[in-house]
């Protein structure tokens, strides 16, 4: 395909490399975003009711990973590597060591791994990315391992 | 750990099968959806805008793959396999071959692929799943490989 519209000013492959790292702004999770996320996606009693949550697996409220998940690409997209083109996934490999709580206040951990360039489209590439997000105690809540596409800068002739 | 209380009447460790299969119920994908889904956690124009989004990567209106992963979590949880102690994972792996679009009726095939017991807590296993969430023309819109944890059946001696 020809290259995508550019969705902000932004970095284009040319601009990014391998080992790079980023860290994004924070997120505060409330107990109250953990009930509402998990009465739409993940109605479970330790993610919508803290007293039935007691003698759960949790034993107490927790989040939905998917709600970790969705948080995290949040914190990505408004203050990760600023991909000209956006944050495009193609997959992720997601594993929750531990669950997040009300009061964690979130932030992400982000090192561009590898860059896999496309042999037959060399405009194009697959970014590696590890993220780990954490809580102000740096527990971690993720881990992620994606892969996100981008392009070389347009040449204008 | 001692077995948590269940979350529900259902499956123990003791009822699962390896190759079982189950189909979710359907839920509708809208644009509104869409639209309020990305606002709160994937602020991007080709999540959030459909004019905005011509052009772009998806050139048009497409779900965050973190919406299709929470709608396949709900289908999951509502309409998959009842596991007793609820549906708690511990990571998965996800993919999306093609992004969902409003109008999409998503429904989620899923095959329990291999249960791993613990060997030194033998009353516990991780239930490896295998999902692929599609839409009413069966184009597949994620594939995901799940961990689950899952219990043997408490004992009242």
């Amino acid at each position: 395909m020809t290259t995508p519209n550019p969705t902000r000013d932004g970095l284009w492959l040319d601009d990014l490399v391998e080992g790079a790292t980023f860290t994004t702004g924070t997120h505060e999770l409330t107990a109250e975003e953990i009930v509402a996320f998990a009465r739409d996606f993940d109605p479970q009693p330790f993610h919508t009711d803290a007293d039935a949550a007691a003698g759960t697996f949790f034993d107490g409220l927790v989040a939905s990973g998917w709600h970790t998940a969705a948080v995290t690409m949040r914190l990505v997209v408004t203050s990760g590597p600023p991909i000209a083109t956006g944050i495009v996934g193609g997959g992720a490999d997601v594993a929750w060591p531990s669950a997040a709580r009300a009061g964690d206040v979130l932030r992400v951990e982000i090192v561009l791994r590898e860059i896999r360039r496309s042999r037959s489209r060399p405009d194009q590439a697959w970014v590696v990315v590890e993220q780990r997000t954490l809580n102000q105690h740096d527990a971690v809540r993720q881990t992620t391992t994606a892969r996100l596409l981008a392009w070389q800068r347009p040449r204008h002739d």
